[in-house]
């Protein structure tokens, strides 16, 4: 196969990382379908994923690992790796108990454009946890 | 409020771009939650969805505006745009009804890693379209 049909036709896993060496990865909740988080892994992050069955990302901001719920505990414990036709986008299928934004949410994706607008937005979900409590665990 | 209090809690829109002038974009179906495709918007793209309610995404191979569906004619009409915590992501739910892969399945993401695997996927879909014959039209 060509190169290019053996990515989107094959069922070998060969993820595409890009030039920062990291992969978008979506956390999707497995029961509910909710889109909770899109975050970034690399080679590291995706092998520890892999292996502990616990959602583990890359950090841009602070540049390290990060295991999901290493200070908030809320941890995403992944079902399945669902992989895009060029392999370079992962969505994870994920089972979660607590609001998984560090906002407060249960997803990141808490807000919505006002129909029509594009500067006005509009809130679609509620806190479901208090962050000052959570983060101040560890 | 603080700079990033203001992004993560207000109401204010103000997507943040990355370096190359894009925004990671999933396509979500809004009846069923099934993750459809991801792809990338500039800020033209983005207006355009905005006031078209067709989505508009800017294709990184061929460096311009991917009006999807332009030549397989599988658009998608954009109910909601939701947008996560730092406005570095949004989500479009959309109303679709034919085949949103290129390859020809519903959804690009058709295959899933075999459990525990870090090699191994298979198939988890069945193609919905023929390719061949949706991209020959034009």
């Amino acid at each position: 196969m060509a190169t290019d049909k053996k990515i989107e036709e094959g069922l070998e896993f060969v993820p595409k990382f890009d030039s920062n060496g990291l992969i978008t990865t979506i956390a999707q909740d497995a029961e509910t379908g909710e889109i909770l988080m899109v975050a970034y892994m690399n080679s590291e992050a995706l092998d520890m994923t892999i292996k502990s069955a616990n959602a583990v990302y890359y950090s841009r901001s602070r540049q390290k690992l990060w295991r999901k719920g290493e200070e908030s505990g809320h941890v995403q414990k992944v079902q399945q790796i669902l992989v895009d036709c060029d392999q370079d986008c992962l969505v994870l299928k994920v089972r979660v108990d607590q609001g998984q934004c560090h906002v407060g949410y249960q997803s990141c994706f808490y807000r919505t454009l006002k129909n029509g607008s594009d500067k006005e937005m509009e809130l679609i979900a509620e806190k479901v946890y208090d962050p000052k409590e959570a983060y101040k665990k560890k």
